[in-house]
């Protein structure tokens, strides 16, 4: 039998990884490690660097390296999702079939945390289609949102209010979503606050949270906005990629 | 000068504790651990037991015990909760100034997240008025939501989607928020969902999440509603305190 763990290791911090984290690790008979391409190639780095520094002993521990499936770009954005998560649990099931044809603990190290806009659960529910049974456990981790609002020294939401955590894409099409005292916003690729009125809207952004080169502003977005579109941009274009979330709130929080 | 640190712990599962939270504890030259009455001493037990765990050098750490203000009943919510935060304010910078009069490293363990419905920051920022300067720092924790998540093995999002956390208050004065496709209710005192159509919402319900005694239900709400009321009441009589929170979607996440 096999048993996949995903195990959320945060952002990029060894200091936000938990002791259950560390210990699944360590109890791995194979790590996969995906490697998403020449851009973002620190972020393998920081998992290779993570590994060496959480193992107990790094050098018995079967560490393989992969190359994750592209996604298709032609077609509808959720069948393109739905084709590339198959590709990817064909290369999950052969990566263990060749490594651990016996079975035993695999381990993923998934950024952040495996439940917040991450799909290695969904795919790790198509290994019995792509041919193996695995038993699933989850170990939470750090979200970057976790980081963000701490580095703020801020709460995530406004007294008694609800929160919306959604994308950068949805805040463009639809605006300040109703019924949210304060709105997180992910995966945006760039400046979907402007779509937001400036002059009543306060931004917590960062870029890099919990790295050595994260990045943080604040402010009303009439004052801050074009400073972090400006420095996104520079940011991107010194270090070759960029992760960067932020949450938006009617007025200061505290 | 002072610091005070704001240590989210998890959710009392002592492997849930991140190495940067070991850290901040075992650096704390006093550490204050509130108490909040008979019915939940167990959770100052796993406080307690937490730093029994975690400090490498228990004997020599300066625990500090206190009984938490009790928040006023009269007048409105928000103005009881502002006199609360200052009375508890008042308590911190006393328990300072007898225990730690030359300043030094103040650590604080919260449950779960500092950042998510606690009430930490905002007291703390209090504490200038209350004659404590202090500087602030915040160390992430595991919240209940992803140990919800994790234990059920589920995404907090539906795939590309939004997310509302709320409360069990606000979802039963507002029922489902619009623009979210997934809702996780925190702070209910039981029972909000029966609010919404049970014919077609799925919830996902856990209580006493990381502990010895979770309790974990899924199902349409068609088919398990009454069971989580009848189990909620239940386990809370026996335990004589209960803490649960739910997700809650359209349909199935995976």
């Amino acid at each position: 039998m096999t048993t996949l763990s995903l195990i959320g290791i945060g952002t990029g911090n060894p200091d936000h990884v938990t002791l259950a984290a560390v210990r699944a690790l360590n109890d791995a008979d194979l790590i996969l490690l995906p490697r998403k391409g020449e851009a973002k190639s620190d972020l393998v780095d920081l998992r290779r660097l993570l590994c060496q520094t959480l193992l107990r002993e790094p050098e018995q521990a079967q560490i393989v390296e992969f190359d994750l499936p592209k996604r298709g770009e032609q077609g509808d954005y959720l069948g393109a999702v739905d084709e590339w998560h198959h590709a990817i649990a064909e290369v999950w099931a052969s990566l263990m079939a060749h490594h651990l044809p016996e079975g035993g603990r695999v381990g993923l190290l998934i950024w952040g945390d495996p439940s917040l806009y991450d799909s290695s659960l969904r795919i790790a529910e198509r290994l019995g289609a792509a041919g193996r049974e695995v038993d699933v456990e989850v170990v939470p981790g750090i979200t970057s949102l976790q980081v963000l609002t701490a580095e703020h020294r801020i709460p995530l939401n406004a007294l008694a209010e609800p929160i919306q955590i959604t994308t950068g894409r949805r805040l463009r099409e639809r605006g300040w979503p109703s019924d949210a005292g304060t709105v997180a916003v992910m995966l945006d690729s760039g400046g979907a606050f402007t779509a937001l009125p400036a002059d009543d809207t306060y931004i917590w952004w960062g870029a890099y949270l919990g790295m050595e080169k994260q990045c943080l502003i604040k402010g009303w977005l009439s004052e801050v906005s074009d400073e972090i579109i400006q420095r996104r941009s520079s940011l991107r274009e010194q270090h070759g990629w960029i992760m960067d979330i932020y949450l938006l709130a009617k007025q200061p929080l505290i």
